[in-house]
């Protein structure tokens, strides 16, 4: 029955997209209405006058914000979009089964390659910016498909093309392009998650055969949660300790977490290979498109050749050579050639939170519900509450967008000129931008659900699947804990080594500066300073920022050098670990913040400048605002302006609720991708009315 | 395959289940050996040991505890638990398709009352109390069974037995009771959830025929989210506009929303009855076992007998009469009787919590992780900031158990006594703790899938169904926003109307005094104590509670006075809007902080009362570090006072992470009914390999 719902309200939205053209023409006559027919944000607005300061252009050019957004990718995401639309059977219906889905998924990742004429695998390699915009789109179609597509390219192809070497390229490439070589990424195992320098999978030389023999040696190395496992893949990448026999000794020499090219099933007849046993991890939360599967190997062997040996190689006679010194600097290039997985979770989940965004915006404006007595029921997004649960949140949005529009860039910049600062950069960016998004992003879906009341629990509405998909971008390719503790460490390291005249990373630059500004008294003036035109000064935001950052590490670094005499450096880490959390956190919201000012000053249109810069102030002063015990325990800002702070982040959350629609507009996901029928721009009701099948 | 490795696990789970009681025995042993396994925390304990003022001894026995917590009602759960558990083919798979669930639900349903023997409807009608711990006890099952049953027999039994009269239950209530009479609660419509005043449906009386006639007036009046509509329902207590013809004019006098019994399906075969439409409403978030329906009228006519006729009649002649005076008040005890539903809600939030508290504490005690250079890897409890994740949330369910458990007996002794004051006492809070408690448990649902990470993801280990099935409790009953100011403005009322030498009511009553602490200066010698003895006095937790909400109070009636001047009372309260939340919530913060610690002090066991004040202490500590903006802002609390509350809350977590696995015990959740592999008490990781098919 739901297919067919679903094929009816694709066929309405056809047509609704069609008028997309006429309708953007007057949507600045209907705002202007609909807010005249809000008599208490007329009210309030008079009440408010004072307040106004800064004066909102309401002639906002949609397309000229989505142009700016966008930077030029616009048709490649349209393109995907166009495919999905004229192809209803690719389309995943609101129920389905998971056996189901996975084959859908797999269909629909071959038609994009083999039918759509899309080369993902050219893409990441050679044009790694389109790729994100490309998985970004990917994911509006289902969350299943942009992660069925990230294993088979940036986990499998991704580990090949950067682990392996020429002879792995020419072998592997063209399949794994054409989808003729499926293939899974081996990593994580039952006991091990994060700490994947403990796995425990061997891969033994046997120099007689010249193979590698791999083994599962017990319950805990187990693979798990190997994507493409449970049916499709016919290879893996798996991770697993390299043993050469010692002639010494009769223990082989342990050198530590290599990565090799297993075959898993048959190319003839897709059976599983002797020696591997394949289990169905079974239904999960979410992403039940992807078949994700466990792993064990009882002596399988695979020629020297699959040795995956950019880092560390093996030779015919059994000796080990690498260019790197140590297993923990062989080990940490492997891993940092993974790293466009993290840049593809960040990007994707603030595609995610665009959408989840979008839906419960559109409808906070639909839905009346009580009002003045005697008068209509007001929009629900003219009550105080609703505003502040959703306009920061719209305001993040923005945020997280041009955050991570630089760090795909940089990556882009980094695959193409191998420079060891942007490299740095991109590792501790990657980490801190995806743990700290995909947390916000995972709690904005629940708050979305439910500022969209029962009619957010339809899962036609799209929150379920969304949150249940997007749940799992906080735990895999690098758990959330585990990767802010990367920040901080990094944080830690500049701090020591660097901080005295040497060349901090570009996005770390502001430390140096902020750091005197925290040793120094802050100034009892400035601390009372409540004036809007101060409050909204993106010097006074940043420095804002940047202090409490530069505050937390510094006491951080004290705290952990005082501890560690006595706990050793394990003990007094763990000891300052919520402190550490804290202070990566507190670093990427300063290197948000940065990256939205910047594109607030670039922008070239002066109307859409001043939109930017209204949303900006409300996401700057929303953080100070919802960290205010730290500024006042500091002194950093005196009673009165926390409450002036206080004052304007509700009265921005109320401006920008003017503008909410055009703002979401913005984000340019046309209705028939969003395929809520609550968050449509217009015939909420009647589209629900009749899926429902009235 | 899950029906069957489903029923695999549930037959080894028997046999864990029958080892319990030898396990017990040596559990104090084994968390010693456990603990000393763990450097870090022995490290640790030494850097401690100048913190720990209070010793907690370790001897507690689980099965004190249980008692404690269960208040004699363990059996009754235990029945049900018993139940299920000898009938594998009534278990809910852990992937279902939405129409076999609805179908499994009704077996479940029907096997509970007819060959369980339990009658749920004569229990909430004559030992309310045990009805909830029974209810609690079914959502451990499956919590679309708890909701089916609570449609079934709280709200159409609910609504035909409190709004009706003796003729109705004469009846009707012997059918609602055996399931004979399968029936719904049609209120919700399409646009009209919080404001149900606003309801347009419509039933018209007909004098001729000394009938009402029931319409559906336009798109928004379609009933929308009925619960047992879709599939099984033959009646429903539908609510709509009583209209009475007026003899002066050619308009219907409206006389506001009564509730009228309408037939929708024949009892002879269940087909759908003239003029009625039903649809289905669809695949949904959550609760799929349950089948919600849309429903329309087109000049249904009913009895006029079929009008539920406690507050208000109409004679046969036309003539309206009823002892209350105005709409508004009939429409007040209209929905007043429906409290039940909240009071259910709020307690079987908690149930939900302890489930998922207990999967993520056993899982963070199995997993390890990392750990100090060349020692063994240690549990991830035992990281600091998996500490600050869990305990406190622990500590808040302990919390919410006395609150929740005070709440049904209050509302048990108000179905006996019918006293105004503990009716008023009953309706604030069960609005109140059912908004407080499952916004927080919605969070604390995906905090626990987060702490597990992969693991968690794996349906099997139970968070996405829980969090799914439990969503909705935020908004069905009552939207939670809009019930949190039901409670404020109840102490406002409470504030206006007694706050001058009156009787407040009980709940309410620590308010006066407070605000008068608050209203006096704040003694500076208490801002600055920061010695644990005083910290953990629960004089000075309370105090700081209560003088938050009493702050809160004082400053919304002086705002909502100045604000309604210019902008009208609905314009001034939107104002005040986030200011009144806030005070609802702390004032919920502050009842629940009052029960807990009440609960301590009647602890008749020594070493359980040790344990409950440690974990009380943290919860009130806690809450006030996370507000610590509020009370610096005040100088309720100085910067080196606030520091010492910080450090202890993290001292006190790490304190109850010792004792966390008898916590969790002490839910008293036996292995078999939570189900999730990795929440298991012993064997978790092998029971999972045995899941996936190993």
């Amino acid at each position: 029955m739901e297919g067919e719902s679903q094929r009816n309200l694709s066929d309405s939205r056809r047509n609704i997209s069609k008028k997309d053209q006429e309708r953007s023409a007057s949507r600045l006559e209907r705002l202007a209405s609909h807010m005249a027919a809000v008599p208490l944000v007329r009210e309030a607005q008079l009440a408010r006058q004072e307040c106004a300061k800064v004066k909102i252009k309401h002639q906002v050019h949609v397309s000229t914000l989505v142009e700016f957004l966008t930077q030029g990718h616009q048709s490649e995401q349209e393109k995907v979009y166009r495919f999905f639309l004229e192809r209803p059977h690719l389309q995943t219906p609101v129920e389905i089964h998971k056996d189901k889905h996975r084959e859908l998924c797999m269909r629909q990742l071959t038609a994009v390659v083999r039918e759509a004429g899309i080369r993902p695998m050219d893409l990441l390699l050679n044009d790694p910016a389109s790729y994100f915009v490309f998985t970004e789109a990917i994911g509006h179609i289902d969350l299943s498909l942009a992660i069925k597509l990230g294993v088979q390219f940036s986990l499998w192809g991704g580990s090949v093309i950067n682990l392996g070497t020429k002879k792995h390229r020419d072998k592997y490439l063209a399949g794994i392009s054409n989808l003729d070589y499926p293939g899974c990424f081996a990593m994580t195992e039952l006991h091990h998650g994060s700490n994947v320098q403990a796995l425990q999978t061997t891969a033994t030389f046997d120099r007689l055969t010249d193979e590698f023999v791999i083994n599962t040696p017990d319950e805990g190395a187990t693979k798990w949660w190997i994507g493409n496992a449970a049916v499709h893949g016919k290879f893996a990448t798996v991770f697993a300790r390299l043993k050469l026999p010692s002639p010494d000794s009769h223990l082989d020499k342990d050198m530590g977490v290599h990565a090799f090219i297993v075959p898993i099933r048959s190319m003839e007849d897709h059976s599983v290979l002797p020696g591997v046993e394949i289990r169905d991890c079974g239904y999960k939360v979410g992403l039940n498109g992807v078949d994700n599967g466990a792993l064990r190997f009882s002596n399988v062997r695979i020629p020297r050749d699959n040795l995956l040996n950019r880092f560390g190689d093996v030779s015919r006679d059994g000796e080990y050579n690498s260019s790197l010194p140590t297993v923990n600097k062989r080990f940490a290039a492997t891993l940092g050639e993974l790293v466009g997985g993290r840049v593809g979770l960040a990007y994707g989940s603030v595609g995610v939170l665009k959408a989840s965004v979008t839906i419960a915006i559109r409808y906070a404006l639909l839905r009346q519900q009580f009002g003045p007595p005697n008068k209509p029921e007001i929009s629900i997004l003219d009550y105080q509450s609703h505003q502040q649960r959703l306009m920061p949140l719209l305001a993040s949005t923005y945020g997280f967008h041009f955050a991570t529009q630089y760090l795909v860039n940089r990556y882009a910049e980094m695959k193409v000129t191998h420079d060891d600062e942007v490299v740095a950069d991109v590792h501790a960016l990657s980490a801190g931008l995806k743990a700290y998004i995909t947390s916000y992003t995972a709690k904005a879906l629940s708050t979305c659900r439910e500022a969209c009341g029962g009619h957010g629990y339809a899962a036609v509405n799209r929150f379920g699947s969304l949150r249940n998909d997007h749940d799992i971008f906080q735990t895999f390719e690098g758990d959330n804990t585990v990767l802010l503790q990367q920040v901080a460490a990094d944080l830690l390291k500049q701090y020591k080594e660097k901080f005295q005249g040497g060349a901090l990373s570009v996005t770390w630059n502001y430390l140096r500066e902020s750091m005197g500004t925290y040793l120094n008294q802050t100034n009892p003036v400035v601390t009372h300073r409540e004036g809007h035109g101060h409050l909204r000064d993106p010097n006074f935001q940043l420095d804002a920022f940047q202090y409490r950052t530069a505050r937390l590490l510094h006491t951080a670094a004290l705290r952990l050098r005082k501890h560690s005499q006595r706990l050793g450096s394990f003990g007094a880490w763990n000891r300052c670990l919520n402190h550490l959390l804290t202070l990566a956190e507190s670093h990427i919201e300063s290197v948000i913040l940065a990256k939205f000012i910047e594109a607030v000053n670039r922008c070239p249109d002066k109307d859409v400048r001043s939109l930017l810069k209204l949303v900006c102030d409300l996401y700057a002063l929303d953080r100070i605002w919802e960290d205010i015990g730290t500024y006042r325990n500091q002194d950093y800002v005196a009673p009165n302006k926390a409450k002036a702070i206080h004052r304007l982040v509700e009265y921005l959350s109320y401006e920008v609720r003017g503008v909410a629609k055009e703002l979401v507009d913005g984000f340019g996901v046309p209705d028939f991708v969003l395929r809520a029928p609550i968050g449509l721009q217009n015939g909420q009701y009647s589209e629900y009315m009749q899926y429902v099948g009235f």
